[in-house]
């Protein structure tokens, strides 16, 4: 029994640019976005607040939401990695703030120099400031489905802080198989493991598609009762401090299966391929997609 | 409730090169074969036995077969598409036939410009034939899934032909998404059919990735209980007399999907990467398989 529709939320303004070595010009990234909502994407992670000087390809962040309608229908959705980007979020006027934090203890090592203590510390403190500023925030746990090795987060420790944000008044929780490890049965595990922690709060899936099991992921999940999935049009992305964690899932080609196993999305699937082609045309690469060339 | 463990068959020397429209050179066909084999993959189609006028990449089965060890633990079986080419089959020393026929009206007149029922009955002489010959023969329906649209090929054809053939003698009967078009919920629909039609007879599936799902329909097939699929290294491969229709499953994706599900493949995944990364470089263009640059 799958669920009757599904909300994709594409990343790749933000994922998928960020990954990008040549500086992509603001104006393109507000095309790609706005060729996304415009295509039916109902949620769509247009930029992140970092600091400039670590990822200058996110330096534009102002300027790309001033440029969408952050009242209209499609929610435009921000990541922010600490208090400074929240405030910058707030400013901007972003109704909905992604905030991510490690939870395997030697992926916060290596990424952010923080135990994962020090992360959740961190995002209860950005939690409570995008309360105060009127925001919503997804809440999003890295590397859930392994970092070094598939599995070598503990589940535990998952499932304990899944509890403890449970109550926080998070609008959404994403669990991250930032690393492609994850296989239809790992992710049926994980997923029962944290609905059972949080029944009440909805969860989102991002995965990447690394070892090509990134669509049998998604299955998996529909059947498990989850409705919700972060993908990125041409499976543009990956993660520059994550060696190997190649692209998202593509937007096109998740949309379409869903389409097809009567999943609605609501997503114009020509559209956001039309939407790949003109972004491969302009970077100069392939992406990793398959719908992009066919339909 | 997954099987123990699963049959992979490398399809690539023949689905995968034919589709290569350089020559290949003889003894690289032969190291590709000897390479899978010695990767612990189980069976390999080797070659097919079609007019050199026609596929000119095939013109060297006979010299192809007659450098493996026929008779030893890896099966390599030959396509064959006529009774000459069951003929050579005999003659080459072959222990397993491949046989196919059009299960799908528009595509049996496209392709070999026959209806279905003629390619039947072509294949019911083959089949007198292999056994005649003291050959097994697995028989092949093609475009299962849908030809020019997905699940256009009737499935209630689909079904008779199964139950036609289900006590012909055939070693196994191989459903093809030669298109790509299956998804998760088709792929349950129509193998539980065919099953109900033909409870005797191993099944194997012939999975097109061109629209992103050949590891999603390998799952939701493993799920029904089927245990061997077709792959090809790489995901090499494809059919140029369908249009759209790219590489299959890549082999060591699958396997290494499966093994970490806990369903045994035997297959050496690294050494299946390697082959995959030799090929690659001879043939100066990238393969769709995703694990062949990670492992």
């Amino acid at each position: 029994m799958l669920p009757p529709s599904a909300l994709l939320c594409d990343v790749g303004p933000r994922d998928g640019f960020q990954f990008e070595t040549t500086p992509i010009p603001t104006p393109l990234k507000i095309a790609t976005v706005r060729a996304l909502a415009d295509a039916g994407v109902p949620r769509i992670q247009a930029t992140s607040f970092v600091h400039p000087g670590k990822v200058p390809q996110m330096a534009d962040a102002e300027a790309v939401l001033a440029e969408l309608d952050l009242a209209g229908p499609t929610v435009f959705s921000a990541l922010a990695l600490n208090r400074r980007g929240v405030e910058r979020a707030a400013k901007a006027g972003v109704r909905v703030v992604d905030l991510s934090i490690a939870t395997n203890p030697q992926h916060a090592r290596d990424n952010v120099g923080m135990t994962v203590e020090q992360g959740v510390a961190e995002a209860e403190a950005m939690l409570a400031m995008c309360r105060e500023a009127g925001m919503q925030a997804q809440l999003g746990f890295q590397t859930v489905w392994g970092y070094a090795e598939a599995e070598d987060t503990p589940l535990d420790l998952v499932v304990e802080l899944a509890r403890r944000f449970a109550d926080a008044g998070i609008e959404s929780l994403s669990l991250a198989d930032s690393t492609g490890r994850a296989t239809p049965v790992s992710i049926r595990r994980r997923v029962r493991a944290v609905q059972a922690a949080a029944p009440r709060v909805p969860l989102v899936l991002h995965l990447h598609d690394t070892r090509g099991a990134g669509l049998a992921n998604v299955v998996a999940a529909l059947d498990e009762g989850i409705a919700r999935f972060d993908t990125s049009l041409g499976g543009l992305g990956g993660c520059p401090f994550i060696p190997g964690a190649t692209g998202n899932i593509a937007t096109e080609d998740t949309a379409a299966l869903l389409d097809a196993m009567g999943v609605r999305t609501g997503i114009d699937v020509p559209a956001v391929a039309a939407a790949t082609r003109h972004l491969v045309h302009l970077l100069g690469h392939a992406l990793p997609g398959k719908l992009y060339t066919l339909v």
